[in-house]
């Protein structure tokens, strides 16, 4: 693959590195939505974290847990949004699997808006919608 | 602990549950964000991902990304965010460790806002800030 993101793993782009070992990258996410926002990726290339083979997710997410716990400890950080965008759809942009650890700071504006918007769920069969989302995990 | 989600795991309040083993319960949020918005935790009480266990994460995370897969497979969704805030300051509602699994349609409109908006990073020394992370993980 080609993407932004194996360069990088390769060496041919360069970044700046936080973390590194033989299977999981991390790195400064160039945008600095927040201060300190960072990138965890797998240097084997998958497509996304729907993708990504059960143990090397296990590892990737625990660097992505240790960098929020990093960006508390050494950029006084207060709180950290855990984010994988998965598909277009999802505002992926780079389709290479790679996890945002957004470091947050109480009263300070930042360049994050996450927002959850009220939904009408009067006509939701919930026990249905469950059901049918387990029928999928088959 | 009694927030919300050591109620729903005790049984003590209702929930539309998707999956459940020893360690792990996906349930869907009641606010559906989106059609199909679930949620994933562990059973055990942990304020936010960043104080979960390394082999607990892994099992969490796993669990998220196949119900992403089935939200694609069952639902027809085309994308979906994976998401945990850690902290109140990262929108952080009820304090056990969750993680929103919120799929995605392309062209219809949903209440998730999601939005990186660019930052001036001219005045970023993004190598000593990579290294002043990589201090934290210390």
């Amino acid at each position: 693959m080609s993407d932004v993101f194996c360069k990088i793993i390769a060496g041919d782009i360069p970044s700046a590195k936080i973390y590194e070992d033989d299977e999981v990258l991390a790195i400064l996410d160039i945008s600095q939505t927040t201060h300190g926002h960072a990138l965890v990726m797998p240097k084997a290339h998958y497509g996304s974290m729907l993708e990504c083979p059960e143990e090397l997710l296990g590892k990737v997410m625990n660097v992505a847990k240790k960098l929020g716990n990093a960006a508390k400890k050494a950029l006084g950080a207060d709180g950290v949004n855990i984010l994988a965008n998965c598909g277009e759809s999802a505002g992926q942009t780079v389709p290479h699997f790679h996890v945002h650890v957004i470091p947050r700071y109480e009263g300070k504006e930042d360049g994050l808006v996450l927002e959850f918007k009220p939904q009408d769920t009067s006509a939701i069969d919930f026990k249905a919608l469950a059901a049918k989302l387990a029928e999928g995990l088959d």
